[in-house]
Order: structure tokens, then C-alpha cells, then sequence
């Protein structure tokens, strides 16, 4: 029994709803002639009905009642773009039980809750797609489950925020310190009134769990993703690492090897040729290495009311597709079957190996750098290069070290040794690098 | 019904082939956690069974009678990588006839045979995937039948032969010449022993004509097609053109508006700091530009055994999720519902507007330019910067013009007259100039 009309309730009427209205406006002819269904924007629940957004609705579209969309007979899919983790895991869920299909652009839901509601979908067999979640109009999250899975990924490497690359990036071109950087972000547009999930990594954690899980075919337990934001990064590592040939990004990672997954979040230079070091502004770009694919990056615009709301209706006309063809459940929500997901272990930051770019404070005097390299010497850490620059505050000279592959746990030690030396005059900054993409 | 185990017939068993049969081998675990179908291997045919390929297969796989693979009732899918129009048309309708689901990675076949290949599919109720024509293992075909294809696309933009991409690259780094660059590629295999077919441009060609079709919901006449090679293009104008702050890319275009598509293929300046300008080497790209998405890059290999077998798998893998699931179908062949797919007139050459890049070799005598300028004005073309260098060959003056926005109709009729002065003493050197992407 193919159904050639299905209906979409909409939970949530800001920016990226807008959006999504708008795209059932102007593509109403093009959605058909893909689908080969009428898709029909049918109910839209907000507890704000009155502002205008610059849409035309019929009668009796809005209306403030989410349950009555939720519960609606009539209602195929529901779109959630509330965003956060309540009410929308309690209207996700109900939805799912009235036999609802899910699109959602929510990845913290997703990153934190997703396993909830991944398993209330199979008990009810519908579709929940989430593409939206990350990168906005880029097509990743498919092109993982979908076109690329017969590979084995070995990395996943992302610039997921748009708030942070372009803090980062008038940083980097205009020679900017973060708190001005922060507020021209602001006065654009492009940071929220309270930017602390975007500049805090967790925004992009949130994405880079969604990712590795993906990737790797295993649960990801979002507290142990480790995340550290960019407002420790400072206008001195940024020209620092332009001297030196890098950029400093917000590099979401995600590795599989050796029967456990990395997943971290970090300022983190990488090589100025490297694309990734290309991607600026408030562009956001991801990485992929598979066993045979070679690397793919897929690039675009990470976020927005018109990139977004083309990923969510993406999933719309995906799930129409398939509730049409009588195919829900074909793609597995996660990619892998769900009996067939595993925990693979999380390494512990303390585990991981990296290159580590160091800037030390230190008193101008002499026998400095070798104090210094002693003490890395003795944990194994081998020096790579080095700069100490010519004109510096008087009494006080930075020392800056690139060094050779080394383990994290090393590398705390010995700048816990090293930052209690009577030379040393401020904490040591530590940026990771990423060097060696395969 | 649901079938737990598929069966794979593969006719050609050359390098894609061999790649093939290792992922196979390589990630039989992952196909099935990732599909929840067994999908086998079962028969390959090719004329050559006895070479040694690197790989063991189980004795009674290989056979040189492909009819056999075609006609087995036990095979469910039928890769055909066997390239070129025939003997794979006949062998894929057959296949067709015999209602088996079709994966194939062959471009030309599906730009000039597509419409045979799509309505044999649509009587027999099979699916028809072609993922690993273009691009590689860049997941573009089905990233613009699935998760973008909510948006009313503009344009499409590929490098998409790394052949081409390889000399070019090699003649803007090394000022190699034509023949330098492409003997270089010849001896690392980038390119054939015949390399008409990707010089000559023919390659981009059918590539361009299936993402304009699949974009645009039109079918192509490939016939139609501009197609220019780069085979013309000297170290003069890649010098020139870096001095001007462009690369000379062989760029495909496909374009949609005013009722009309655009498709062509020709060596094209862009702006050095674009990032299509950045894909250098054997890589391909794709830029994709909607209504709402915005525009997106994807990039990475574009050819190789690796990288193709994976696009393959992609496609054998998404056609077994759809065969356990009931789906067959679900997503129209050229992402199209095919009772929707129209013929949009081809916009003839003469017809589209570009920036041109206009070389005139010229005698070293007065008045030269007024001469030239005073044809390109009767003409309704304006001139946005020139560049006429000091040092030259005696009696014999360059001089390079980059002109605004410009009909091809009058730029070709001015040039039919300035190349008829008796100052001009070579043919007048034209390379379009893509600068506005949106």
C-alpha cells in the first residue's frame, strides 16, 4: 500500500524551521518530480506563533501544541529543530511511539541521547535521519552510511564549527586577539549572545562523537570525548605558528586502530598546505581516510538557516523515498546494523601520541634550553625544531619547541616537571599538531 | 521474500576489477555488519583468465564466458567494468533482460547508452547504479540524487580527469611544456598509452553530461556537448595566466537557467585563490552550487583501482540494502522520477557569456592595440586589464587581454576579424575565464 501524499509536522519555528518552510515553498514542483510523492508541510508547533518570519502559512498550520502534532494521525514525519535535550527527547520519543519517522538537526541530542532513541526506533521500525547534525548542508553523515561503507575508516578529521574557524581564522589573517575576534563574531552573526558551547569544543564534540560512531561502527560515550576550546589560544601561538608554516584550527579527530577509537576535540595546528588548513571562515569542512578510499574532504557551509534546512529536507524527501518504496529501515540509523554496533574501548588522552608544538616563558638567562630539553630528553621526547625569537619582553624569553612524535602522558609529566623550574615564569602553553594525515 | 544472501557477477576482471574482488575479500565482515545481507562473489568473467591479478579466488569463480555470469540464476547483481560501448551495452541489457541489478563504473557508456540502459531498467524493475563513473571515490552521484537533492541546482563545476589535472598541474609548477608533462604522466601511469580520450577532453566530457542530467533532471545529448581539450595550451598562457593570478584548470561546466542548460568542457582560467583552482595533481573535485545549500566542495581521488573499487562496493552495497529490504526502485536512476525527466534545450556556444583571455601575436609597430580595441568595441566587448610584457622575439609582440563579461558570438566574430589585420601574425589564443562563481 504505497502512499503517494505523506505529511510533515515541524517542531520548532526558529531559524532553520523558517528555512525548511521556505524550501517546502519553493521546491514544492522539485520535491515531487524526485520523490515521486506529494511531501506537504502539514502542521507546525512552536510556543511563539505570532512573530512574523517573513513566511505566509495557511490557516491552521501553526499552532503552539506540540503533542498535537506528535500525536496527529496524519502526521508521517516529524522534523525536530527545538534543539537541546528537553523537551525534545520527551516529543522525539512520543513521536516514535505514535509510529512517526524522525528528522532532526540535533546533534546533542543525538551525541548524548541518540542510543534512546535509536533503540525506540527499532521497536517501532521507523526512520530517524540526522543529517543536518553535522555540517550543516554538507552530505557526510550519508556519504558515511550510504556511499563510502565499504570501507574500513581509519580517520575522521573535521573543522565543525563555523564560530570558532572564523574566531581562528581573523585571528590568523588579521593578527586579532580572541576577545575582539569573538565580538565581531558576535556583531555578524555568527556567535550566539552566549558562544560557550561553540568556543568551549562542545558543539564540535558533539559532531565529531556522531562521526567516529559512524565511522567506526561502535557507541560513543559522549563524557569521554575529550574537548578543550580555543579561548586559551592566544595572538602570540597564532604568529608563532605562522612562522613556523602551520595554522592553529579546532580539529575534531576521530581514529580507529589497535581495537580502540580516539575521538578529541583540541586547537590543534596542521601544515598550511594542508586543504583542511584551507578551510576558513565560517566554512566547515570533513576529512575521510578509508582502507580504500584514499582521503575525500567534502566542503561547504557548516551552518545557516538555507544549509540546514537543505539537509533536513534531504532526510524529508529521503524518508519519503522510502516510506513510497515501502523500504523504511533499508540504511541501519547508525550505518551498521544495530545488533552488529560494538563499544569499542576510547583511548585515554593520556595514551594517545601526537606532535606537540611548546612555548615556554623562561627567565633570560643562560643554561635555559638546556634545562628544558633535559627534562624532555628524560621522558622521551625529542626535540624536532625550535624557535626563540630575537626581540622579545625584557626578562622574559619565550621558547618555542616543535617536537617529534610523543606520547601525551610523557609530555604532562615532563611540563609538570619542567613548569616547576625557577626559570619558568608562566605555565607552558601546549598546542597539539597534526601531522601525518594518511 | 527477504534474500540473506546476494550474489555478485563481475564481467572484467582488470585493475577496477581487481580492486573489486579486495574489498571483497578484505571487508566481507563489514559488508555484512553494514548491510545484513552475506553479499558473495560468485562468478568473473573476462577474456583473460589465466594472468596473474595478485589475488586467489576459489576454483569455478573465473570463466571467460560472460554470458554464463549474464544468465546465471543465481546471480543477483552484475558489476560490469569491462568499459567502452561494446561489448558492455549488449552484456548490460542482457544482464537487464535476465533481471539482474546493475552496477557499473562505465562513463561513456552511461553518457551516450543511458537512455537505453535507464528504460530497460525501469520495464525489468532493476536498479542501475553508477556511482564509480564520476569522480572516483567521490561520493557526487549520490550525493546529488539523495542528500542534496532538495536544492534547485545552478551549477556544477568539475576537474574531473586527473590525466588532465596531473599535466596542467606539472606545466604551472615546473613550466614543463604539453609534451614534457604529458610523457611524465604516461611513465607514472596517470595516463595511457592513447591518451586521446582524456586530453582531447572526451572523458570530462561524458562525466559532465551525467552530473548536468542528474542536477538538472534533463537527459543530454552527449553529441551536443562542447568539448575542447588541452591539448592547446602552451607554457606562454599557463605563464600569463599565473602572472594574472589564475590557473588553467580543464574545467567541466554545467549551468541551468533561463529555461536552458549549459554543458561544456574546456581548459579555463580561475582565480588562483578559488578552491577549484587548488585541486592540483590526479585529483578531481566537484562544486556544487543550490538554492539553498549554498555551494559544496567535494574532492579527492578520482580514479585508481582503490578509490573506484570503493565507489563500486558503495553501489553493490546499496543495491543489496534495497534487495533485503523490498526497496528496489527506491531512488529514481538519475534521481529523476523518470515520467519527470525533461529536455531542456542545450544552449549553443555561441549563446553563452564568459570573461575570455585573448593572446594576439602582433608585429612590434604602432598602433597595434588601438587596432585590436577599436574591433573588440564594435563588437560590444570591453577590456578589464591587458598585460603586454618588455622582453619578446623580435618583430613579435603578446599582447594578453582579459575582457568583461562577453557573448562567444561576438567574441568569435571579432576574432574572425582582428586575426585577419595584416599585424596579427599567429591565430589569436582564447581561453575562458570562469570568474563569478556563485
Amino acid at each position: 500500500m504505497q502512499k503517494t501524499q505523506l505529511n510533515v509536522g515541524l517542531l520548532g519555528f526558529g531559524t532553520i524551521g523558517t528555512g525548511v518552510v521556505k524550501v517546502f515553498q519553493k521546491n514544492a514542483d522539485l520535491i515531487r518530480q524526485r520523490t515521486g510523492v506529494e511531501i506537504h508541510l502539514a502542521r507546525i508547533a512552536d510556543l511563539d506563533i505570532t512573530t512574523d518570519r517573513g513566511v505566509t502559512l495557511p490557516e491552521g498550520v501553526l499552532t503552539t501544541d506540540a503533542d498535537a502534532v506528535i500525536t496527529d494521525p496524519n502526521i508521517d514525519i516529524v522534523v525536530e529543530l527545538i534543539g537541546g535535550y528537553k523537551p525534545a527527547l520527551q516529543f522525539i520519543l512520543k513521536a516514535i511511539e505514535n509510529g512517526k519517522h524522525i528528522v532532526t538537526a540535533n546533534k546533542a541530542l543525538m551525541a548524548v541521547h541518540g542510543q534512546e532513541i535509536i533503540e525506540a526506533a527499532s521497536r517501532a521500525k521507523v526512520d530517524v535521519m540526522f543529517d543536518a547534525a553535522v555540517g550543516g548542508g554538507i552530505p557526510v553523515i550519508s556519504a558515511i552510511k550510504e556511499n563510502l561503507c565499504a570501507n574500513r575508516f581509519s580517520t575522521v578529521l573535521g573543522i565543525l564549527n563555523g564560530t570558532c574557524n572564523f574566531i581562528l581564522t581573523k585571528m590568523t589573517n588579521e593578527g586579532s586577539d580572541f576577545a575582539q575576534a569573538l565580538a565581531e563574531a558576535q556583531q555578524l552573526g555568527y556567535a550566539e549572545a552566549d558562544p560557550t558551547f561553540d568556543i568551549e569544543g562542545v558543539d564540535t564534540a558533539h559532531k565529531i562523537a556522531l562521526l567516529s560512531a559512524l565511522c567506526f561502527g561502535t557507541r560513543i560515550d559522549f563524557d569521554q570525548v575529550y574537548t578543550e576550546g580555543i579561548t586559551g589560544i592566544t595572538a602570540v601561538d597564532i604568529d608563532f605558528a605562522t612562522q613556523m608554516g602551520y595554522k592553529i584550527k579546532l580539529l575534531a579527530i576521530g581514529k580507529q586502530g589497535n581495537g580502540a577509537v580516539e575521538v578529541r576535540v583540541h586547537p590543534t595546528m596542521i601544515p598550511k598546505s594542508y586543504q583542511l588548513a584551507e578551510v576558513d571562515g565560517v566554512f566547515n569542512a570533513v576529512r575521510l581516510s578509508g582502507d580504500f578510499l584514499g582521503p575525500v574532504l567534502l566542503y561547504g557551509s557548516g551552518a545557516g538557516m538555507a544549509a540546514t534546512a537543505s539537509a533536513v529536507m534531504g532526510d524529508v524527501m529521503a524518508i519519503g523515498r522510502s516510506i513510497s518504496s515501502g523500504a523504511v529501515g533499508r540504511t541501519p540509523i547508525m550505518g551498521y546494523c544495530q545488533d552488529q554496533v560494538v563499544d569499542l574501548p576510547l583511548r585515554p588522552m593520556s595514551e594517545i601520541t601526537s606532535h606537540y608544538y611548546l612555548r615556554f616563558t623562561t627567565l633570560d638567562t643562560t643554561g635555559v634550553l638546556a634545562q628544558i630539553s633535559t627534562i624532555l630528553g628524560q621522558h622521551d621526547i625529542s626535540i624536532q625544531s625550535m624557535i626563540q625569537p630575537e626581540s622579545h619582553a625584557a626578562d622574559s624569553v619565550p621558547i618555542v619547541l616543535m617536537t617529534h612524535e610523543a606520547k601525551e602522558a610523557d609530555i604532562t609529566e615532563a611540563l609538570h616537571e619542567i613548569d616547576q623550574l625557577n626559570i619558568i615564569q608562566q605555565p607552558t602553553c601546549l598546542i597539539r599538531v597534526e601531522h601525518d594525515l594518511d
